[in-house]
């Protein structure tokens, strides 16, 4: 039986668990929901019963941990979330050890975006560098850094919150506390929030404005190109800081490519002497939502290598 | 004999040289001014007999090697300054080749601000962390970011230019092609700038503008408070960034510290989750004017204990 190990990406709407394989292989997958409704406990109670469901199929010998991505701030130290508004009832629970307990196995946690961007570092758009930045563009914005093949996590466990780079100093109100986070002007729902601003309807879904900008429809097409405008001022800082050779990003907005990129590549270019004097690539993601489950079940074998 | 490296600080304005042995004691000095006016090839003339004269002091065999600090970007791999508005001439020529080969000794090339934040987290106020970043807040403003002990590079060697932080999207513009940077907006030329958009007075230094604030100069506290908003932003940025234990201000600015930095923190606490939530620590560097000539010898020590 060759060695594997189980990742996990819970996230507010969706629950999914992967055994992955030492070369990357996935070798088999649960996808569920996150029943947040039935209560802590029980979402907790389901990851616990997939990730027995993996391993009772693979077999306990070859399995080399667990890893789970979460949303959120996390203390690592702690192996508990804190500030996450999409796993409410996590905050501040001992969740890693609780899992840990009820499996009888070692947990590694981490934030979302961390795995995601170690899953394409390992398996994905970021296998020929050793460094690399992840912007996940969802409902929130969500980062991770890699540096030196491994996820850059700070002295407590909260580096790479990159949704909360401040891109526009007296902007949209955000609920970490700032103001103009690059989350508050590049996330699905500023999508939503602009839409209504340039009056292209009151409950508009990122998804239909894309549709819109589709159709030809100019507002629609206005309101990506200042989403673009935000992440490269975002994306900006973001080079001039590291320096790295690639900036990847992720998530349900990348269909909109075509609309906002230009105005990033725009932004970034008029706002980077780096970018324009070195060969830094800003690219699409390539695992899709799996890139968390790849990153995950990549973490206990980056602890059994070292 | 103990073995002793040699740290070049090279600056616009001051030229200096100075013997550190590996217990980080400093055991000669040599300073003066860069003559830029008499051109590179003088210059580079005036350091190399500098190195030369701490070495004939003592003793050829104790060399460990010599560390550069010079402004601007750098080319790591090809040992060239790019962009240095600090050193004209200097731009894309192979300098730390030339001096080598005039001192028949290899010569490590870095960024004044990465040897300064080096030689902060060796044998100044980061003694104590793994990981910092450093804010020089002088003409302009430099950064240099310490990442598990040693300088982050990024793939050219252009990593840690935080003086060219967007902190206003549609602020002052820069030589670097960005509007806002954060060096436009907190460095003693943007208190002069300041100084002028409120009328204080045409042609004030930043330190007439500081002696107005020490007199209570309701117009000075202003701008002092103007730059704190400036660098808190930045900050915040950062903190969110990197989740590191220490950010380090250094620079001529330092004594204004007690009119910035209220605002300074005010604004970190309000744009960071983080900084609110964690023991992060933003504080004085210790070592002034000497932490680049640190860093720049300790340059040598890291390379051979590697």
């Amino acid at each position: 039986m060759s060695e594997y190990a189980i990742g996990v990406d819970l996230g507010g709407t969706n629950l999914r668990a992967a055994a992955i394989d030492r070369s990357g292989e996935l070798i088999a997958k649960i996808s569920g929901e996150t029943h947040l409704s039935a209560g802590r406990d029980h979402v907790i109670g389901d990851l616990v019963r997939n990730v027995v469901a993996l391993r009772a199929q693979l077999g306990e010998g070859g399995l080399v941990g667990v890893g789970i991505g979460v949303p959120g701030f996390i203390e690592l130290a702690k192996g508990m979330i804190v500030g996450s508004h999409n796993l409410p009832g996590f905050d501040n629970f001992p969740v890693r050890d609780d899992i840990s307990r009820r499996l009888g196995l070692p947990v590694i946690l981490e934030n979302d975006a961390n795995a995601a961007a170690l899953g394409e570092f390992w398996m994905g758009a970021g296998k020929d560098v050793d460094d690399l930045v992840l912007l996940t563009l969802g409902t929130g914005i969500g980062g991770g850094i890699i540096s030196h093949g491994k996820i850059l996590h700070g002295f407590v466990g909260m580096a790479g919150e990159l949704g909360h780079l401040t891109v526009v100093p007296n902007g949209n109100p955000c609920g970490c506390g700032n103001r103009g986070c690059l989350e508050k002007h590049a996330s699905a729902t500023a999508i939503e929030t602009m839409a209504k601003l340039v009056a292209l309807g009151d409950n508009l879904t990122a998804k239909q404005v894309y549709d819109l900008a589709v159709d030809g429809n100019h507002l629609a097409i206005r309101v990506f190109e200042s989403m673009g405008s935000a992440l490269g001022i975002g994306l900006a800082t973001l080079v001039n800081v590291f320096n790295y050779p690639l900036y990847l990003l992720s998530g349900g907005a990348l269909p909109a490519w075509e609309f906002f990129a230009p105005a990033m590549f725009a932004e970034v270019s008029a706002r980077s002497f780096t970018f324009r004097n070195t060969k830094t690539r800003i690219e699409k993601a390539v695992l899709g939502n799996e890139a968390g489950l790849y990153g995950a079940a990549h973490l206990p074998f980056q602890i059994r290598a070292t």
